[in-house]
């Protein structure tokens, strides 16, 4: 880590003393201060040696003598993508394999509300030979006074119809830990006909003890949602609390950011993220085209904005989606205007597939330039 | 509520039957829809009558064919002030009475870090004569590699000294329920010599679960921050999960909007909102002007910026301030840089207490304006 | 136009008199109150009748007892797509077509800098076939001390070398109405060699006088850029400027939207909004990937994130692509590391042509669906 | 300046003499590399040396190579507060003194609409014996069908009874040069019976064009509205195109920021940066409380919003306030609802009058603590 001491701010100065005294306070830290001289004035800098890894960098950026603190170590240190690592996270779970090379649509009901709607959606998935969905059985909302999720209560017949029409995994929001425990006792008492991917909210993005405890279980992959209001490298960091706790079995969803300057969209899609995410971290990328969008316009050429969305991620590589549907959307308790009909359903998934065959052509074509010499000389 | 139609959408038509189909299916829910006729054209609007306190807004903006969506019922219904009632809602806790009309100072640290500088840290509280403090045991952190906190082993020694030093309410912050117990078990060990404000920071400030927690015990009060990238009116209908859950001890605090509009501070100042929060509910209003501004920068006038913004909260009524302040800032493991010194506590104090003066002055000023007749004719 | 009162506000009181006095100081509109009964509650709407298309919303809507001012009118009037129309705005500019049907990409010299930059430019475009480019004569910039382009002094070369190499249109930003006059000048001088699409810059996206400036000429084209910080709806009433001054010769760029919410991108990405600019209006779309992402970051897939937002464009139904070229980026006196390379024109040009023809595919797709009874019932 | 390189890039990469070479194409710059060498990796900075301080920084920041570029040199260099600076900015205009010691209030008209309006609103300034004010008669405005002021044929009666009723400053919107001669040839035929400040507007804050015309002239004072969704930074160096061009003459006015965390009111306030601005610059600071909030409720204290965060300015030092009054705000054309009543106009006058008190009152307490060793010895 280097700290940079604004103008004229000498090496032998009270400030620079400051900046060392604290520094010297962490174990295994040694501070050396350097003068830089300019063409007109004199700059300090204090490089900090040994253990800096886990130094933090904020209490050093307010000294007010200080211009700018540099720090050298890679972040994400879990999740991250550093040098020379070629590999991505992949992993297998109950028989589907996520990574950044692979390829899911989780079509599915935003919440749960009947059996009857629960079985028709499963129903539909397997006709046209989709195993991974979403069902919300906990739903946290705004306002105390909206339908909350039907809970735990639901689970039994989730799961029972997840097995019986070959669900193998269902992406389920949990608000709190006790509910990976309710989660974990329905699956047994279902006889593990299904699986389930944890998925944790925009609104839980900084709940550090939330995800805390899904990393310390290894049952269970994580779908992480960015959160709001936050940067990219914020929910990153708070992502890397999973991994950090004992569990890589994570993907990131990029769900749109909660700004005036998305609309008329719910929120201001960024999926532009999608490379950025995969560059940054080495986990698979999810999008979420129903919440990012919120209304099934129409554009001029007959496709929704939703599934235009949906062919953007995945034009830039995305690895899954995640996609409201459901049978009677005019019934929904909870964002059923956003919510696809079944009968949209095979037409959604050609139209994606023939995007992510796109994304394929793209690579290939990339591939067929080579490398270094041409395009890259830049980096 | 009234649901308004997209123009030239008829009562016959199929968008509308859905609507009010939606509608309906809610127990105790009536629908009718009627034909508005303009000079050119006409407008269909749908009337939900009966229980609709309870419906969603969302299900029925959602629809391609709706225009607007207009809830007639009040918002805010336990932290609210409605029409009719006068009175705000104040409690006494400990001793010291917090409501709409008093005003405290909670000077203190952001996170413990030895019993030496907690003890200087009260021992100048006593010496000016403040009775409230803060001072942070969890401390949610960006970064899982940064420091996370004393926890639990700090507080007894924290409320041994708060009782030495006559401290009869500390504002500490908890990211899990579980804390909850451990603090009520570390004040009886300690003889309940202090007490405790549990404070919801702004990353946990849409973790229903965690509000449901604090607000189901009603031994301790709760300092709700408002939330990061979401509206004012989110955080309060977040804040209104603690009083629909049976404790409405609550105080509202106002800590800046994370936005790069804010820069050179770390946020954007919001205290604008204080006369907001005052109006739309009946919760005291806290200001957080370490936070808010992030750093110990003076404007030409010899006066902190710090200062500056603590003053611009009391002008408009605020009623509790949360400020930093430690005895050796640059031995701090969290913001020591903005923390004010011990030898600034006395004339921050007496510059607040200044403002104060000037708040009551202004109110003694428009009382002898008197009502009606002049200034409230617009309203 | 409707005024929906606050709940309790009764038709006959001051409060609903004061809206009827300001509505009818308008000339020929009409104002009647109607009292509406809600289960629990009353409420009162006021409706506007006869010329009410200029009437603006605000003077209403800030009167404390108003709750919502619903406009019926339909917005954007000259540029809007409006029910019934099915016809998009095109037209030919000096042997090229632009509308929503079509697709052409503009890659080029963010600022002109030297002749031998221009020609090598415009040589290796003759060389994969375009005949549209961008090249920066005035370039508006953050500090008064950077680099403000070389003004007329650049476009007898530009104009000529243009001529040469068969360039046909050359989008090129304007900051004063003076340059139309003298790029008109230049363009006689060089013999009408070539032709010139007017780009108004993000900055001065409502610099109204701007707008009716190139709006009162009809002889070149003009490109509108996104407003930074403002509503989509700010933009797209700010466009109407143009048309309104009397030329619908209109495209309207995306071109990333400045929030910290974006980093690491230079903005973020708000391609999402193609489909929707494409349905709200006539207008054919541009979108500007070189200033959105504003680096040549790479992703593992080895594509460019640049080029990635360009096919998340392009995937969606862009019409027009604005992309920063230079011979020698690190030469570039403005935005030289987010241009591309000519050694990658010819495969950025293969890539995004794969893109549009994967869209093309996508359209087809979604004709062999048909209309009405499968997708768009919930239209 | 200094370029800060990635890690484990060395001295002698290519990246680095890329770096160098685009540095060396700037007339009089010199470049260094130099490694420097930590505890586990090794770093390379790259320093410009000589003529550096017209550089612009984006083109070294592009590179994917440059972790970081420092400047060294001081920003805003005409409106900036350089260190060993001690005096201000402070001008007088036609009888009227302007600087960071000084404070006026300017009650006036957002829109000039009638001469009976015009005079009453005058007339009451008289009353109450103020000479400054505020009548707008270029409007921008969002949309193109709203009503856009009355322009220069308004400014003959304006002035007529701005000389008649003694006031010395009117703050008038301009939106294009020409504007500024269409003023002062009004002024002229009144026979200079009063004088102008020249306002920007927000929308125009970087239109840098209209900002060097006002800074062209130095017949009338400036007062440089902040931009809205650009940075503080930003805003300033575009306020430096002004004194850049030869008119030093200038305000800075804050006016809070367009973003939904503001709501309910119509704009974030922002006047938390009146110490910032009153630090960074020389320039006396203004504040315009009517747009920042845009309505007008009341506090259950009786105060107004708007009064409470003209407070909040005032409090802070704001040298300058903008506020809207209108005889008949039913009557307005633009902006009514928020416009003050003229029997509020004297209440509202000792309000602010009773905050300014308090302003100074709090600086002779920060005068009476003394300076270096108590409270200063963290900057």
């Amino acid at each position: 880590m280097i700290i940079v001491m604004k103008a004229d701010i000498l090496p032998e100065s009270p400030e620079v003393a400051d900046v060392i005294r604290l520094a010297e306070r962490y174990p295994d830290v040694r501070a050396v201060a350097r003068k830089i001289e300019g063409a007109t004035r004199v700059l300090t800098e204090v490089y900090l040696l040994g253990s800096t890894s886990t130094l933090p960098q904020e209490p050093f950026e307010e000294f007010p003598a200080v211009e700018k603190v540099i720090r050298i170590r890679e972040r994400y240190r879990s999740i991250g993508r550093h040098a020379g690592q070629v590999e991505a996270i992949g992993f297998e779970y109950n028989g589907v394999r996520f990574s950044q090379d692979d390829f899911h649509i989780f079509p599915g009901l935003c919440a749960v509300d009947t059996p009857e709607n629960t079985e028709a959606m499963f129903r539909a998935l397997k006709a046209v030979g989709v195993v991974t969905t979403r069902a919300g059985a906990y739903k946290p909302r705004t306002s105390p006074y909206d339908f909350q999720g039907h809970g735990k209560a639901c689970l039994p017949y989730v799961f029972e119809l997840a097995g019986r029409y070959g669900i193998r995994v269902i992406a389920m929001e949990i608000t709190h830990e006790a509910q990976i425990d309710e989660i974990r006792q329905a699956l047994a008492a279902a006889g593990q006909c299904t699986g389930v991917m944890l998925q944790i909210g925009t609104r839980n993005a900084q709940n550090f003890e939330l995800l805390k405890a899904v990393g310390q279980q290894r049952e269970f992959p994580v779908l992480f949602k960015r959160g709001m209001g936050i940067t990219l490298d914020e929910s990153l960091n708070a992502c890397e609390y999973v991994a950090n706790s004992g569990n890589n079995r994570i993907l990131f969803c990029l769900r749109g950011m909660k700004t005036q300057l998305g609309e008329p969209h719910r929120n201001l899609v960024d999926f532009g993220h999608v490379p950025v995410v995969r560059r940054l971290t080495r986990l698979p990328v999810c999008i979420d085209p129903s919440h990012s969008v919120g209304k099934k316009d129409v554009a001029p050429d007959g496709i929704l904005d939703i599934a235009h969305v949906t062919a953007q991620g995945i034009i830039a590589g995305a690895n899954m989606v995640l996609v409201d549907f459901h049978p009677k959307p005019e019934q929904a308790l909870c964002d059923g205007p956003q919510a696809l009909l079944l009968n949209e359903l095979d037409y959604f998934l050609r139209d994606a597939q023939l995007v992510r065959k796109a994304y394929l052509e793209r690579c290939a074509l990339r591939a067929t330039i080579g490398g270094g010499a041409t395009l890259t000389d830049q980096r």
